[in-house]
């Protein structure tokens, strides 16, 4: 199985997609394409319709977008263990999932993923709306399964699709400094002491490449 | 089971979900909300987080959403039917549904839904870029599925949670004007000849609420 991804340090899409990969512990090969670069449209384009990444080729199966490799790796390798199995948890993680991966735009704009750097941003009140509602999510998700813990834990209890689908969002805030309850920084702290997590975050951090669109903001 | 859905002239995400949960054969109870009103927030303000439609309420369920409620649907009551049976269609399905639901920013943003309306609007290159793609994701359907058939098929020859994403796209056509290959057209033509949305776009046309955000280009 094959993953096409961007860099590490700026591809949040693809920061998805390989840590549900990883976090299956299915076996793939990772394929890392430099963005911005004549190479990454050549090498995609027999491979993907939409010359993005992630692309996922399993066999003579592709899947392009990074919530549907997440929904195809769950329905074929994970015997649907990726969502809450509870119906009622399973219907929030899911609405939680989509509602990140269609929305958010003001935060996705303004503070691009760009792990290795730490800057300053005047944050938009829609860049403050988002912000607040993300903060809100991962505060009441603490607040139901890790009520008495320090440390937090996945959004709902086990790691599920949610939690991928967040873990560029958990970069973002911390390359920006964004301020976000203690439960949401006890949220940040479980997801980034993950050992797979800690592999894209060193990765990144040793990567030189610069994506000049995705350098927002000046040093702190 | 309570679907709260918005205008129907202009609620694009609404209609997803609708049209899922009509073609589902599912029994629900429509409760339409006018977008831009105060009554629209008090309404939701007990039910959504996000404020928005469309959210579905299933017993102590809720889900807001449009593809998370499609997908919930599908695992609830329709064991899974909703998507292709075939592994590699069903990969290349949610992979399209999801380009969909979290894509084509510039079609969504220049040409929004209003049903009744028939209007003119100059196309930006990054609407273009978007049509095309989108004309080309029909066509290569239409060439699979419905080779010789001038009336053309759903994406996947049966409906699927694809074609659900794509409607409110095929009403944007149509009152743009979009022009698009005639695969495309005979997709277009199978969709709005399917019953529920008759009954979809009759209700439409018969509102008379205006929601100035929504009301771009010049009649034609
Ligand atoms: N909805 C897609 C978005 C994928 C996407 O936009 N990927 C970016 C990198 S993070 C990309 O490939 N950009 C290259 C380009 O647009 O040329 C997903 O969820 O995977
Ligand atoms: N990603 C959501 C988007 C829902 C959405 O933006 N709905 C619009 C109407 S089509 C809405 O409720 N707008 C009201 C508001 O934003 O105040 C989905 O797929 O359901």
């Amino acid at each position: 199985m094959d993953l096409y991804i961007g860099n590490k340090n700026y591809s949040s899409w693809s920061l998805r997609a390989w840590l549900m990969a990883a976090k299956s512990g299915v076996q793939f090969n990772e394929i890392l394409l430099q963005l911005d670069t004549d190479s990454f449209y050549q090498q995609l384009k027999a491979i993907s319709p939409t010359l993005k990444v992630p692309t996922l080729v399993d066999g003579d199966i592709t899947i392009w977008d990074s919530l549907s490799i997440c929904e195809y790796l769950n329905d074929t390798y994970l015997a649907g263990s990726a969502w809450p199995q509870d119906p009622k948890q399973k219907a929030k993680a899911r609405s939680i999932a989509s509602e990140m991966h269609s929305g958010f735009n003001a935060v996705r704009n303004a503070l691009p993923m760009n792990i290795r750097a730490s800057r300053y941003v005047e944050l938009t009140d829609a860049v403050r709306k988002d912000i607040e509602r993300i903060d809100a999510i991962w505060s009441a998700q603490m607040a139901e399964f890790a009520p008495s813990n320090a440390e937090g834990t996945w959004l709902f209890g086990e790691w599920s699709i949610a939690d991928m689908m967040f873990a560029p969002v958990v970069m973002r805030f911390i390359t920006y400094g964004v301020e976000v309850s203690q439960a949401s920084r006890a949220y940040i702290q479980h997801v980034i002491s993950c050992p797979e997590m800690q592999a894209w975050m060193s990765a990144a951090k040793a990567e030189t490449e610069i994506v000049a669109a995705d350098e927002a903001g000046i040093e702190r």
